[in-house]
C-alpha cells in the first residue's frame, strides 16, 4: 500500500505551495523534486490566494515565522479549506516563544489542518500549551512512545486530523487508527530540516493520495526514515553530515515503490 | 567566442547585486563564485542605491516576491539604469498570481533590462499576459520551438532587450540574431533554482562582456547546459539529483573557456 | 586548550539564536548541528526576547539586512545582555552600505558584542568608518598584518571586546593578547557563508566555554581552517567548490578535540 501512495506521487507530481521558513526551504524544494512533486514557495499576502489556487497541497511551517507570513498562511489556508485542499500544519519550534504558541493555536483553529506534525515539544506546546523547546533541532531525551501515543490519538479526535509525532519512533495516528515507524537514523537529527522536508513530502503524499489518507502519511513518514537508513549505508571514510545529506537527497531521488515497501517497518497499534 | 566570455568573467571577477530569492538564493551565490564572481545580496530598499553602486551588475528575480523586495528591486534598478550596468530580470512564476504579473511587467516597462530568461510560461506571462504556469519548478510538455522562438524575437525588439527562453532547446535572441542551444541534461530540472542560477550568471558574463552581448548571453547559456552534462557524467551506482547538484557546482568551478569552447552545441537560427 | 575547548561545545551543546542572512542560513544551522550546537534562526522581532531567553549565545549576521530583522536584533541583544549571554558581531558587507554601516555601529554601541569578527573591510568600515567593500564574499588583496593587528588591537580595546579579522591569516584578540591563525585553505573563497559559519561556531564556542574567552575564540577560527584543509585533503578527480563545501561539513562533523589541537596552526604575538 506504501508503494501505490509513492507512486501516486511520481506519477501526478502534485504542486506543493510552501510557506515555510527561508532555513530549510532549499532543502524542502529539493525533496518536493526530487520525489516528481513540484514546490512553489510564496509567502507574500498579496499572492496567497492565487498560488494555493493553482497548487494541490498547501503546507504551512512556522519556522522563521514572521507578521507578513502569518498573514499569507491564513489566507492561504482560507484557500485552500474553501477549495478542498489539503492542508498540513508544522508547528515548528512551537514552545520556543509565545508569539510562535499563539500563531501555531490560530492556524489551527481558523486552517482546520488535515495533517500536524511536530517532534513531542512542538506538539505538546501546540495542543497542550507546555513549553520545553530547546532549540528547533535539538535532540530530544528518552520517550514515552505511550504518553505520546496518548497525547497524539487525543489531538487528532479532538480536532479531526492526522497528528505525527517524530522521534526515534514516530507515532501516525487518525484517532482511530495509530502507526507506529521505526525507520529512520540517529544522523537525521544533525542535518536541519529533516522535519520540514517530511512536512513539504506529507503535503505532497497528501494531494496525490487515493482513499485511505492515514496511510498516505504513513507513508511519507517510512519514506523519510529510509532513506535516512540508506543515506547512512553509503557512508564512508570521511564521510559525515554534509555527505549523508547529500546521501539522503539521492536516496529520495532513487528508491523504488518496491524498495519502500520492502524497508518500511510499522506496526499498528491497539487503540 | 565562448572562452573569451567566460574568461572575462573568472579575470574580471564582476560584483553583482543580486535582489532575489530565499529558496535559491544560496546556490546562486556559490555559482558565480565557482566562476570568480562575487555576490551581494541585498534586499532592502534602504540599501538598494548604494549596493548596486558599488556593482558591476544587477540581477533581479521574482520567485518568492515580496512588496519590500519589489521596492528594493525599483531603487536598485533606476540605479543601474543611470549608471549604464546591466539589468536581468528572471519572471519566476511570473503566470502564478497577478501580483507577479503585475510586478514583472511593471519591472520591465520601468527598468528596461538587458537580458529577460524565463521558461516559455513565464515568458508568455510577462509579455503576453497568458497563464498557464504549474509551479516554477514544472517540466514543460513538448514545445513548439517555431512559435517558441517567434514569441522570443518579438518580445527582444519590442522591448529592445535579449530574450531568453529555457527548455529542452534553449533560445537566445536580440531580436535581430537567434541561437539554439542543445546542451543541458533533463535531471537539471530535479534540482530546484537551475533557472535562478543561470540569471546570476547572466549579470556576471553582461558585466565582463566585451563588444557582443549576445554572445555574452549565449556563452552563460551553453556553460549552464555543458556543466550539467558533465556532472550527469560523473553520476555513478546511488547518485540522484543531490549529487548532481553538487556535481554541477564542481564542474562550473572547474571548467576551463576551452572545454566550454568544445562542448557547447548551439546554431544559429535564420531569422 | 583547543581540545577542551571543543569538546565543551560536543558536550554541552548551546543552543544558539542566531538572527542571520537568508544565504548563508541553513550552511550555518547545519554548522552548529554537526558540531553538537543546536540553531534556533528566529528573526521576528515579536519573539526576539522569548527566543534569546531560551537560547545559550546569541549571534548576530547584518548580510541581507532588514528594517524588521534590526529591530528583532536590537530586542534580541538587549535580552541577551541582562541575562549575561554571549553575543557575536557579524558585520557583513558594513561597507557596503550607509545603512549597513549605520546599523552595524548602533549594535556594537548598543549591544556591546562580546565578538566582533569580519574580514579587514568589514572592520574598517565598522570601527574607523572607511569605505572599501566589494562584495560579501570577495577576496581581498595583500594585506598588512601589521596594520592588521593594531587596527584589531585598539578596537578590541576601545570596545572591550575580542576582535577577530579573516583573511590568509587571522588575528584573534582581546586587546591584551594577540592570536595569528594560519589554518584554512584558499578554496574556502569559493563557497558563500565561510565566514557567517565561523560566527555562529564563535557564539557556541562563547556559550560553552569556561575561563578564557579569547581561548575559545581562538579555537572556534583554528577549528574553522583545520576543516577547510582537511576538506581540500580530500579532493579528487572531479571535484570543485561544491564537494569542497560538504567535505568541510563532513570534517567538522568527525573532528576530534585531539586532531584540532594536533592541527592547529597559530601563534601568540607580542603586543
Amino acid at each position: 500500500m506504501l508503494k501505490e501512495a509513492f507512486e501516486n506521487v511520481k506519477t501526478k507530481k502534485p504542486v506543493v505551495h510552501c510557506i515555510t521558513n527561508f532555513v530549510t526551504a532549499t532543502d524542502c524544494a529539493n525533496t518536493l523534486l526530487s520525489c516528481g512533486a513540484s514546490p512553489v514557495m510564496a509567502d507574500e499576502p498579496k499572492e496567497a490566494r492565487d498560488v494555493t489556487s493553482l497548487s494541490d497541497a498547501l503546507e504551512i511551517n512556522i519556522g522563521t515565522l514572521q507578521k507578513r507570513r502569518v498573514r499569507a498562511m491564513l489566507k492561504a489556508g482560507k484557500t485552500a479549506k474553501k477549495q478542498g485542499k489539503p492542508i498540513v500544519l508544522d508547528p515548528v519550534g512551537a514552545g520556543a516563544s509565545r508569539f510562535r504558541e499563539k500563531t501555531a493555536k490560530k492556524l489551527l483553529k481558523k486552517l482546520s489542518p488535515h495533517i500536524v506534525k511536530g517532534n513531542v515539544s512542538e506538539i505538546k506546546a501546540l495542543f497542550e500549551g507546555e513549553k520545553d523547546s530547546r532549540g528547533v533541532d535539538a535532540a530530544l531525551g528518552e520517550r514515552d512512545i505511550k504518553s505520546d501515543t496518548a497525547l497524539a490519538e487525543k489531538a487528532a479526535r479532538e480536532h479531526d486530523c492526522i497528528v505525527i509525532i517524530t522521534g526515534k519512533t514516530d507515532i501516525v495516528t487518525d484517532g482511530k487508527r495509530t502507526y507506529c515507524v521505526y525507520n529512520g537514523h540517529p544522523l537525521m537529527q544533525s542535518v536541519t530540516g529533516m522535519g520540514c522536508r517530511l512536512s513539504a513530502l506529507l503535503a505532497a503524499f497528501a494531494a496525490a493520495g487515493e482513499g485511505d489518507a492515514l496511510v498516505s502519511a504513513l507513508s511519507a513518514v517510512c519514506l523519510m526514515g529510509v532513506c535516512g537508513e540508506k543515506a547512512f549505508e553509503r557512508m564512508k571514510d570521511a564521510d559525515g553530515s554534509g555527505s549523508f545529506s547529500v546521501y539522503f537527497t539521492d536516496a529520495l531521488f532513487g528508491l523504488s515503490g518496491e524498495e519502500l515497501e520492502a524497508r518500511a517497518r510499522f506496526e499498528e497499534k491497539k487503540i
